[in-house]
């Protein structure tokens, strides 16, 4: 550190830009949105899976090319003297902080593909990490839930990894007015590519471009699709083709024209083929009214290759985004192998749920004690530790006041702040082995046999539990 | 990729050495781990945080000095040219995966050391990373549980914390036989270094001659003292107190020599005005059988000042260590605040587990489905999804097969091996809204209104819980 004046030689260290401390009412709410995506995926029958937080680096720039190595955050071993050798002689890290789940997901079912039952139904909630500048919705480290069903090309397994999605939504409190899956095909986009003979090999930049298009002027769209190659005339079609949007049972589209002969296909029709089975399944599972067919949704990614979808709320980044990636396995070393999914952050969600007013005070978040142990004297105060531990040691969660007034209204008003669900207080009948018991929310109040208390307090806590 | 085989084309993506991949069952168990630690801190009132993964590299050089970070993995942002450029003109990185918590903390209660209640007592359960050869019981990547106390420099603040770490190894099935907390003071050792007559600045030198001890011969060890300015005399001394070992309440040490005057001192009288009160505190909370004094325990780290503590099971590494660091808040700019702690990792506790046969069969450590939902014929096939998806979003954890079979027995066969709660039945009796509710532990099947399916299944599972 710098010498200088006094302050500077106490440094003010600060969590690095872009990532989040935690303090015990902010974890609080992440474990509450956490247990959500935790419970809503086991109830829908997934298994939870983690993976390392850092990956070899070519297991990102496999697919996505050594460009992908700029938008991460590197990593190497101090101790490895070649590793911070090959660094600075121009080279890549050989490792990175994962940016996203998938690589590491088609990495662990390739690796074991014969021995897993099918289909496989998995779900992760890890932390990743991208190296952009923070802004509203996009933080450096944000965690992430991923739900993926693999082994299915059904649309059944698409509209059960949706269904996953909005039950947690439906469990925070949303519905489907104040957010909606917006639900498109890459077979639908690829047939508009086709359609004006743009070139497959750069349909992945054609993908960025739609993908950036919710954020541009229409004259900055036009820009840059004339930099990668697009007609006036061309570019026209694109912007009436991506502003097509209905519901799933009932669209009317305009028909699209091909290029070259001028040949007429009715879009309609494209989309009843693709998406009939599927706006059946998620019809039979009603949540069709989440779902809005959006032909702008593309998933910048090069990997998906059937539905994609995205889930918005306005004005918002997208609180997740997912969809069909049939050849990935495969190109990691597995059998072929159907799969979808979808990752969800918990940054823009958190903002919405704030948005709507759907999260309660920070406090309500933290587990309740179940008794809050008063001493009202100094003998009782003696015999407190021994007491507050045994029934620790039974599984109960308690807390009690660390300073020395004996002054028992004091210590119920901070019983009370401490939230707990019950008082017990040690007075003069710990002789008699007995002591009182404070029901908090009734304010009943009893003297119960010390030996008795786990039996009496046990109903109580669970009744709560049932409350809540 | 190299060009080369087919087979060569498709690379073998492994995890990065001394990482894990958790697949659902090795989740399950480490989530069984976790879940006790987090069960256990919340019953003991400590509240839970979070940190970032990445720190400032200086968070870590700032106490422990630059050699640190060759002992760290270092992490830049591959998208900053000028970090980039910094890293290969042969710079350090910016940023470190964080190898411990305790700097984390320190920086977290120094930011808002004014504004949070007191004492504070915080929990977490985060990964750490080491830059280290992965061998049994260490890897580059783990999960750690942290649990600190601060602002209390009474000794029932240490034993709060240790009596915390014992719950949580008794509620794995771990007895005092099977592993001992090992407990000393930095002030005996520092009052041994004081009758050698060792310069105190050399102390941290003497720390680690010590900490390394318990891995090598004699013969080594005193080549080593050597090497650090112990002379032979010395090394006889410190031989002779590094092997002090006793119960909590009675033990007979040999006495002290002082170098320069052959003054002496008794060293059981040190401990008993050390080790009295906390003695006593862990005494009352019933845990002191858990514990032995052994005057070789120093901890390596600079930063303990008072207490310091291993839990250790005979033949394998430290499962958990800690103690007293009073200093350390004020060093990160934070107020003058007492404060102590332990750190508990998962893979020496797991392997621990593992040889005392105290880990269940990892399938049992995965959730139980509620119920598993059969079709009996095609009607029912085709209203299975909607019945099934009612179900989930009102809280059930629902399976069903994937099969086309109707074939009831083999699908109760299934039923039986994802270990489901109940089978529910959709058969003839649909079109009445009735279904076969099977109870797979009794064997007792009835009939039950579909609407009433959600009442019926509410206790059964609440019973389950109840006796798991």
């Amino acid at each position: 550190m710098a010498s200088g004046s006094p302050k500077s030689q106490l440094p003010k260290f600060q969590a690095p830009k872009g990532t989040r401390d935690f303090y015990p009412q902010d974890l609080a709410v992440r474990r509450y949105i956490e247990g959500v995506w935790r419970s809503v995926s086991i109830n829908h029958g997934f298994d939870e899976i983690d993976g390392p937080t850092i990956e070899h680096l070519d297991l990102y720039t496999h697919k996505s090319g050594p460009g992908i190595a700029s938008e991460l955050f590197q990593v190497f071993s101090g101790k490895d003297e070649e590793q911070v050798a090959a660094m600075r002689a121009g080279g890549l890290a050989p490792f990175a902080l994962r940016p996203e789940f998938t690589p590491t997901l088609a990495r662990m079912v390739a690796a074991k593909a014969n021995s897993l039952p099918m289909p496989i139904k998995w779900f992760a909630i890890p932390s990743h990490f991208r190296a952009e500048r923070p802004q509203r919705g996009r933080l450096r480290e944000f965690m992430q839930w991923n739900v993926d069903f693999l082994g299915d090309d059904s649309p059944r397994a698409d509209a059960e990894v949706i269904a996953t999605a909005v039950a947690a939504l439906e469990r925070l409190g949303l519905n489907s007015q104040q957010v909606k899956l917006r639900i498109n095909d890459r077979f639908l986009v690829d047939e508009a590519l086709g359609f004006l003979e743009y070139p497959p090999d750069r349909w992945n930049d054609a993908y960025a471009l739609f993908d950036r298009r919710a954020k541009q002027t229409e004259s900055e769209f036009a820009k840059d699709a004339a930099s990668i190659g697009f007609s006036a005339d061309d570019t026209r079609h694109l912007q009436l083709f991506l502003s097509m949007k209905g519901s799933l049972s009932s669209h009317e589209f305009e028909n699209w024209h091909k290029k070259s002969d001028d040949e007429t296909e009715s879009v309609s029709v494209l989309v009843s083929d693709r998406f009939g089975k599927l706006a059946d399944e998620l019809t039979s599972l009603r949540i069709a009214d989440w779902c809005e067919l959006d032909l702008s949704i593309v998933r910048g990614l090069a990997y998906y290759t059937g539905t994609v979808f995205e889930i918005i709320a306005d004005g918002e980044r997208a609180i997740a985004g997912g969809g069909r990636y049939d050849k990935l396995i495969e190109s990691f070393g597995g059998p072929p192998m159907p799969a979808c999914g979808f990752g969800m952050g918990d940054v823009v969600l958190a903002n919405i749920l704030n948005d709507k007013g759907l999260l309660k005070s920070e406090m309500e978040y933290l587990p309740r004690p179940h008794a809050f142990v008063i001493a009202a004297n100094d003998e009782a105060a003696a015999n407190l530790p021994g007491i507050v531990s045994r029934l620790r040691r039974k599984g109960f969660h308690i807390r009690h006041s660390y300073k020395t007034t004996r002054h028992v209204g004091k210590l119920l008003g901070d019983a009370n702040k401490a939230r707990a669900l019950t008082a017990v207080i040690l007075g003069d009948k710990l002789n008699e082995n007995t002591v009182e018991l404070k029901d908090l929310a009734s304010g009943e109040q009893r003297d119960v046999n010390l030996d008795q208390l786990p039996e009496v307090l046990r109903p109580l806590i669970d009744r709560h539990a049932l409350d809540s």
